[in-house]
């Protein structure tokens, strides 16, 4: 293949790729210590929408927006999603949460009490039954459960409680709809968490059946996972339904995808490529979640979206015959150079060029601060309450 | 000397021992996702010092409160401490805050922008003056001050804005009055934190002057890092100020002292005793900083000074004279044994036995329990808000 | 039931655990830097024997010892069984080695070159003639395999080439025979591990079949890592096969298990107790892997069985049907203190008691010493090559 | 400045600095578990001498090598020195060792036993002595002293003996020489390392005086430091002397420096660039500090050498004006972004032409391919013993 050829299909695949954006990306977040509320914050689950619209507008690649119930709950689903429709994009992944109501404190779904547990339930059917209004593929589910000190609670009959859950919830699903199962290593459980690893996750997912997929955010591990690894062995075992991209130092920072650590990312995407992951056949939901804390939150979307292009398109450009056959002849210096090669090029004269041919601009933060969106936000929804995790 | 003389000694060293509860322990606290609002919450720094005087009444052993500004700011501090002294304790620490206004966003007194740096100086100063009400001796610094992103600022500009921050604070100070810096290594900041660690503490302190001093929160460290080798080497080099005692599994979790890994707390104690820090005249403030997320607060508390006193028991109940002989010999084993051997020892019998002494009951949790004043709390403050973190 | 009652049951079933040890623990061993030598350290496999069989004559509990091939090869296994015999234990399970000849630089079973592959599964099918000849139970697989680099070799590739070695192993078995599959982290590999987690682990597991079973060395886990969640989920799952027994503050510091965090090795059995892991029906192996690479090898042995049923000894005491209520109705505190409780409680009276009923020295450690064992080994091992970690 | 101007002031820079290689990466190296033999590996510091001179053939920027005494010691230094100077390189840093030796199990200059201290100081002595008869400027002492379990010596005591070694030692030294003391989180000591952060080497340098100095080891930090942070401080504070690079993914891997994480390497030579560090004025020494155990030892110090030029090159891309005005502005993701494009820029081509000016071949690594070195050496050394780090 000429490189001509190459170059050609590295650009149509970037051209096809799909990056979901998420809802609450777009309302005010903080930690513990202080939420720093930022101006022209959407108020309402159409604010957010019209938000996610502006991201797509400008990078073309991010035509859906995932959101969480209740956060994101309106009466007429089908009203919302024509206004997505009419702004360009899509609803999303539905994300569930059962982690906010009082009644949660020592936990949803694992709960010693079957009356919260039931309430819990109640809410994830509910979540399938918004699924079925919006058109939504997948349920994301995170579990805030676990417990704080040791004792409080039993590690199996947690484990026994919530599979009866997931059981339920996934017989309740529609033959085109998904169950994404997520994992977190600690936070806010500060002993135990009872879905701490992919390797429950993935053991649920196997006892489900096979419409029930692991979903990996990037910022969920103990310090030194090989996040990866992960990737490729979900992916071999066919359970790999998607990502939660974002990035960190430290915990679960939520920072920009890619700034941290980007040479991960990249890592990450290769594992993606080398198998077949960026088909739409391959069903992985690329998504974002992170919490623009400090930063204009639009503009940190858009920079993010850009960040996993940037991943994919050296990714792309791995030269696999090089790689392998480096592989093969047990050359560690030069395979390890193959794949560094790719990772060190500069893809950002490639991406723009992409970006024109789509109709775009290729400085795609440069034209949203020229358009004047975020003076006409400031100044629309400078009344009201704005957004964020409890609302 | 007889082992009824050392049991004696000990006894005795247990009974003036001092740990000193935070205001804010009271209230409620919770992670970024949810804060679970328990019953019979303090709406005020006045009912805040009466659950600080009933912890006191059940152990014996915590006489004092810490102050939060401004979460616990009052009109009259004279009038605050009355009711503390009436209550039979007395005010503490005072802590300052420059986290929480929208100003601090990207930094207090390391902020890019002077005039916020002027106005965080200028709170610091304000808590010198409620010291000065109060009678506190200390004040205990801890900056959340960081950047999120690489390049978001100027690590060593921060570090010299800090110093001049730190000098006009320290200069204000009266000549019986300590500030104690707080490190700690991220949240809020998730990229760089100003003071991240005990060295960067402690280079401030050696250019501040000698009421500079270090103050180690359990929590705030790395993975991995040697917590009691910090205490040894803050006390050779005549640099620790005090504790903020709490415990973690992950990251700053601030679970009950001694819960995660009560072994650290009794080799943290260890390294005290041997320097004799639990003497008065060393200076060292002994405090907790935990939040009772899920747990009710008060008997939290309770069992918190009651796990450093065993911790504590159990240090002093080591062999010195067999520890030094078996370390001089280079016998790793028993070296290891005689620490070990005061480890395992059961000091619960002990710590009755002073409570008895001391006209306590010698359990102070179930004492708390019968004694109705959770109940009685519970319907004093129903009604109104109860008080947090933000006040 | 009554206390006493229940104590006789507890002593029951610590007069009937058994713990493996592991003949290399008996060998020189060290870091990269440096293995210092020893005095008095076997020389051969027949030696090492000679060790084990004087822990277990000093502790009561320690009746097999794990060989580790080819260190430990032989031309005459049932010699080498009378030989233990005549010593009064049994040779345990049989521990493969593909790590250390310079053909598995790029790995063994994972190996690129197929003749590698070859020759390691080679090495795998001779542990189970040898298993056939010494009666062994288990064939504990660990592989250092992995890569240093990213790129070095393909993650899925090298799945594909275990689970084939695997697979032709496991069916190598006879009906009794069991593969223990154990995974680490990190080291020697220092990019991607092959098998890192339990995750993987218990992946390969379910696809060979009920005979192949986790083992988990308690050093080998990413920082924050809940072990005893690890365990329990095995435990539900029917997957537990063994423990590595050890313990570290850092990395793989293969200290003397209980030496680290006794807590964390308290709240493991706890969760063995629960599940009725303790039952020999059970089928988990309790096995130490350790390197006293500065301390004396047979007493630090000693000092890990004794430290194995302390722990235990506290998890027998728990009193589930407290812990249960306080969990069943959610009372956080109180559940935590039931456990604690029990670990609070100094045990070794009691095993000394149960050492005087088994006609042992209630205090192991001293009575080893006294035995003259150590002077005389040093005398007849002073010529010769002392047994390493090559031999 | 123009462009022009710009980019011939970075290619001036980069033309001028000096990266040291060590002697000991040419020997085999390995993990506890096996040393993998390499071909053509040197047999005595001539050897090893000769391929750093290599090394600075291809590269232009490595004219020196770092020695470690005593794998490195030869009976006439000047001889060895005209060896060097023949070829093209000078001697660099002379590393003490006072690890290897059977006496040193508990400790070389920390030891309880003072005979064993008084022969760790002597060997440091002997280390200046020959740091007279080398020239060398720098020495570096790195200790492995501390404990592997708790109790089994004092932190305190152990500091006072580190103190008064250190002090002998500095007293020691030449007015234009210095003592670069080197930090180290764990391994080989695994509970306490009596210097195992930059804060304890940071006090004890200010206590020695002015010419004692911090060294950075990139692969000696707990999990999450931030190491960029730590060349700020130690910059600012007129007390960084050096670097050992390498990279990390856990522990002390010390693998190729930039393979693990270039942005970290990045970030680090761009808190150096901000500093003015790259100057000869500020005596920082720039060395390597790996292990390259499983792929061949030169080119992979060729790739090293280069990884920590593109590094700079970035970091001298930087555009410092622009990057300060949005600090100073508060614009998060512009100071972000002024930072990521220098990274995200492809200085290969730029470092391809550097070598060219200097007559050097644009690609090293083919080059030193092409050469026949390797093939030269493989034959020449075939006998004989290969060196390592015993020798």
């Amino acid at each position: 293949m000429t490189d001509l050829a190459a170059q050609s299909r590295v650009l149509s695949t970037l051209r096809g790729q799909r990056i979901e954006t998420a809802s609450w990306a777009y309302g005010n977040s903080g930690t513990r210590f202080k939420v720093f509320a930022q101006q022209g914050v959407p108020r309402d689950p159409y604010e957010k929408i019209a938000d996610a619209a502006t991201v797509h507008r400008f990078t073309g690649v991010a035509p859906t927006v995932a959101l969480h119930i209740p956060w994101d709950k309106v009466d007429d689903y089908a009203d919302l999603a024509r206004h997505a429709a009419d702004l360009g994009i899509a609803l999303g992944t539905i994300n569930a949460n059962v982690f906010q109501d009082d009644d949660y404190k020592l936990g949803s779904v694992t709960n010693a009490d079957p009356a919260v547990r039931r309430k819990a339930i109640g809410h994830l059917l509910e979540c399938v039954d918004i699924m079925d209004a919006t058109g939504s593929r997948d349920l994301k589910l995170w579990f805030s459960d676990g417990t704080n000190y040791p004792g409080q609670d039993d590690v199996r009959t947690r484990q026994d409680r919530l599979a009866e859950a997931l059981r339920e919830t996934y017989d309740r699903l529609g033959p085109d709809q998904r169950m994404l199962l997520e994992y977190k290593l600690f936070e806010p459980a500060f002993y135990m968490t009872d879905v701490p690893d992919w390797g429950t996750a993935y053991l649920h997912c196997t006892q489900l059946g096979e419409r029930a997929q692991v979903v990996i955010d990037t910022g969920h591990h103990a310090p030194g996972t090989n996040i990866e690894f992960i990737v490729a062995m979900l992916l071999r075992a066919g359970r790999l339904g998607g990502f939660d991209f974002n990035s960190r130092f430290y915990a679960d920072d939520d920072l920009m995808v890619g700034s941290a650590d980007p040479f991960q990312l990249f890592r990450i995407m290769h594992e993606i490529v080398l198998a077949g992951g960026l088909e739409a056949s391959a069903g992985i939901a690329y998504m974002l979640d992170q919490c623009h804390n400090i930063e204009p939150k639009i503009p940190a979307v858009i920079r993010s979206v850009m960040n996993v292009q940037e991943a994919t398109a050296k990714a792309l450009l791995v030269d696999h015959a090089a790689l392998a056959a480096a592989q093969q002849a047990g050359d560690v210096l030069e395979a390890n150079a193959a794949l560094m090669d790719a990772y060190h090029t500069d893809v950002r004269p490639m991406l723009r060029e992409l970006r024109e041919d789509m109709g775009l601009d290729p400085d795609p933060i440069a034209a949203y601060r020229r358009s004047g969106y975020f003076e006409k936000i400031c100044e629309e929804r400078a009344q009201g309450q704005a957004a964020g995790w409890g609302a």
